[in-house]
């Protein structure tokens, strides 16, 4: 995998999960070089003595975000926390376009963010104009983009399965049901007992029931569709696994359309993507097990028991496509380059 | 824990999970006595050679169910596999009192059983008159009941969080949605791959979408407080973990009710209750790390973010509330004991 | 079980894993009343609301360490870490007798204390005098004490398996390993990196090799029945598993024995003891498993490949005979109550 | 990754967890075309189908073994099990050279073999002449080898720390003892008990104490180094994570040797090895999860607390350098590619 480092990329932030996956796949990226990689909490270590997986992988060390050199780099991707984000972001020099994986600048408008992070937008006008970057619906824009906001891994899994159906008006945008469900690395590196492992194994329970931050971000994006605002249920669940995601949606259909038009509606869609795959209708339902590890997202619907109503379950890697695979795709984009690229030959660890 | 030998008991299909959690319950309850456990292909085989764990818990061998001897047994429970267990309990002689923990008895109507399980119920007169042990809502008929039905483990958890609400008249009968998960041993132990350490571990998909045989079940049930039929959406999930089951139920609202008329419903109804336990609202979900090993049912209510919804969340462990410790409850109840003989030393494993 | 309320017994450190269990088996004991729960950072709180498995097991909130009322407290189970176990104990009135389920009364040496633990001990008298509860072997010892250490984890699995062969003479003294692992709850409940869900599942690594603490104390005990001051090689293993430990021992043997003397040795030791079972010879090998939930001990032993070798496997549930079991097996003891009060019904949980 | 085929490529026995992993690996390699894969039981079938995480990986069907056409096969990967893959190889054509992950033809001695795989063996000609494919000691015998047999993948642990230490003489072939961890993966997709996830997860211990099959060959191969016969101690143990393996090795230093020696002689065996990364010593333990995905063995070097003693640890991923990995990596070799090709791009999945 000869390297013709054309790229200069900084990721910022390294020391959680999402940040040790991006330099994971910047460094098997064939046209992007690692320059920076920040972690103020750990500056002065080297990046395999915090990840040992990632011996001969980057042979560098983190730096504080001050003390790096943004002069060169490219493309800068941040795994900072929200609202640090964006402080961070805010002192770039222009040379640097941004690949943001935070909730920073996913909503449009600086009102919802303030009272859904409950934290006041310091840049009202960057978020209006930030490309939220659902790559497979945002090709066009992420071109020019300085500033892209990467999904939220619920919404990414969960958009994937609605946006089309929602643009080809088959089913309706009231009561739909988002039953969702991560594995604990969706709650990143801290430490909080509830991410310990004897309090996750062997258990299973939902959280922030009505509450999660995700749904209005999905609710932001499938309006657009939809053309109307609407309000979605959402009930996430912690699984006692690593990684992956599943989301079981519950739809009611247009009135005459049938499960058959929705699959068709996303077959359409998707069906020259590289990395969604509807599964023919009757398929075995998704599972997170064959997309870990990848950049992919896995589609099925089903018949419901119930009279007009529709399930649509999708599966994603919540570190690969839900964050730093995504946000590796959009860069990609961004600078013209095949968008597969150091994404294509990541295939399911299976078993 | 002196014994005070009253009643003997037979456990007929002991070499699957159902049946070694019976054989653990009923070897430490203090009026009964286990007399007979069959398993025809482990015959001759001691106990604690099969299941090392009940080594000091129950001193016998195996039989082949021909070979028991039921003439002085006053309880029968039967873990073996629906179709069989009828077959087997047909040839029980009349002192033995039967608690059915598979399928073959729990629809009232023999040709819904037939249409669901694929095949012809044998005795139509005895599946209509036999009792369904959902123990909190069949207290009177157990008393005298020859043959009671457990059953099914989602059906217990959902109509635990069901019943109450449907009779108060607070939830519309439409668009009911159960999303249900299940550790591993729900699927017993049969050796399939997918119940294979490799392929369920690190993984999560749903199963028999749209059509499993405990929706009818679920439905039958819920028919009689609502006064109407009904169809439920219902989908079960697979989760990476061995004991334990979530339900996480989607409702409309009647007009005029709330969160607060919703969990009033269920706190009313389980307010004197030994094992459901209904959490005050705003408190943390229920999670199934906190019900394991016990013969409990935790219930939640929580605000939906779209008007005029209610979420309730139900917890338990699929083993013993979801079968086996059902089981020896409703045979309490049989047998004039007291209710939570047995059962009420047990408290869960944590962590 | 009605309560014949003779013991008010305490729990000091409440909030971590050991002190949870302590709760959990205090509770469901006919003779011990908790009369007080302390846990400093939690001061005031509800305990099921820390622990939500607790609910219906002890209904009280916790104090902080001197606020608590230990006026009538006949039994104070400490539950702190080391260091700190040492102080608390300091304070408590004379009316109080302890079980110290820390590290700080183990070696009558306090000199040894100091070096292994980075700490002067206060109290080298109390420490010399203190019983090392490892219950099997301190039974006549436990009737009088005041003040009993309970042996840590690692130590009671490896101690049960060598001291009788020890004591008979039959393996060697030289050349003593004990590859031991545990699951993560044997890291306590402490927020640390590698005790996420993320880092330990499906992962397994050695660590503190050479340099754990519990290599020391084990020498001290087997010192006492070889006669002779020796090292042993200890390599303890964390394991994706919430409970068990598991110890596999290398000896070898003195001229003239046998595996089969081994096994005689230990069979005669442990032929009467509740908790300590020795499997025959060619039975399948230990499993955490069989174990998991109980007070329990299984000892198995093999023939090795080379000649003049013996192995010699162990599994207990580090939580309950490895720390909190064990200490509730002591005060049964120490008050001459039944010594399987409260610990007799505990069985495993399977699967 | 544009393909350049110049090798036919065909996997016997695809249906098991080797199977899928190599026709996994060949599907990325550059200079490989799979051209065939059979599996008996699932012939027509497409593989995709089985395993569905290989979709879009490798687009075709499975066929029976005496279906396939081996006439334009360059090089066949044996994963069926032993003494079937003996029989399957005898029928190959000439063309094919053959890489056997089976166990049919590691011993160079038949008799050997006899002995411990119970079965005769067939062509005691080609077992003496096949090339023990440890890739690292084996490179210049596989550059023309025609038939290579994979070692077993605790053989592959083992031996990668202790050949190079024999050799070096600085460890005693006296009391070399290897405690042995592997997940689940290792023992293959064969449905048994104790390979159901409810068996497995949450438990652990050890298997075959004393007697595994992979000793004798651990043995045969130092026997080579030491240049005189030995015995090995070996104990495995199934640990509940689905793919790693450690090996914890006790040995005993040569007079005059020292850690630093030992330490010394594995990181000049290995200091330009691609897959092999010996740890400063004072690092941190080897953790299967480092080396979890991909071809690599992780090995560190500790000083015992016993005077004279070494502990040498080594970790792989079972699946990979354990078996198909190191197929692929011997392959290389055999037909003069860069050896890490199809292989490098491999890194750990973490978390």
């Amino acid at each position: 995998m000869g390297k013709t480092a054309q790229l200069n990329a900084a990721v910022l932030g390294a020391s959680g999960y999402t940040g040790a996956e991006m330099l994971r796949l910047l460094a098997m990226h064939p046209d992007m070089t690692i320059t920076a990689a920040t972690a103020n909490s750990l500056a002065g270590r080297r990046l395999e003595s915090v990840f040992p997986h990632l011996n001969g992988v980057f042979d560098g060390e983190m730096v504080r975000l001050e003390d790096a050199n943004f002069s060169n780099v490219d493309i800068a991707f941040s795994c900072l926390p929200h609202g640090t984000s964006q402080d961070a972001i805010a002192e770039l020099p222009s040379n640097c376009r941004v690949v943001d994986l935070s909730a920073d600048y996913r909503f449009r408008d600086a009102d919802l963010y303030a009272s859904v992070y409950g934290r006041e937008h310091l840049n009202a006008e960057a978020t209006r104009s930030a490309i939220y970057g659902l790559t497979e619906f945002a090709r066009l824009s992420l071109k020019d983009a300085e500033l892209v906001a990467c999904p939220g891994c619920y919404p990414t899994a969960t958009l994937l399965c609605l946006l089309p159906v929602a643009a080809a008006g088959v089913i309706s945008k009231q009561n739909i049901i988002i039953d969702a469900k991560s594995g604990v690395s969706g709650a990143g590196r801290g430490l909080k007992e509830g991410n310990l492992f004897c309090e996750a194994a062997e258990g299973l329970h939902s959280y922030a029931v009505g509450t999660h931050r995700h749904a209005p971000e999905i609710e932001q994006e499938l309006a657009t569709r939809f053309d109307a605002d609407l309000t979605v249920t959402f009930t996430p669940h912690l699984v006692p696994m690593t990684r992956g995601e599943l989301v079981t949606i519950y739809a009611e259909l247009s009135a005459g359309e049938t499960v058959e038009t929705v699959h068709a509606a996303l077959s359409e869609q998707f069906k020259d993507e590289p990395f969604v795959r509807v599964r023919p209708l009757g398929d075995l339902p998704p599972d997170t097990r064959h997309v870990r590890g990848t950049n992919r997202c896995d589609i099925a619907v089903f018949k419901d028991r119930a009279e007009g109503r529709v399930i649509i379950i999708g599966a994603i890697d919540n570190l690969i496509k839900g964050s730093s695979g995504q946000a590796l795709q959009n860069a990609n984009v961004m600078f013209g380059l095949d968008e597969t690229k150091g994404l294509d030959f990541l295939t399911p660890l299976f078993p």
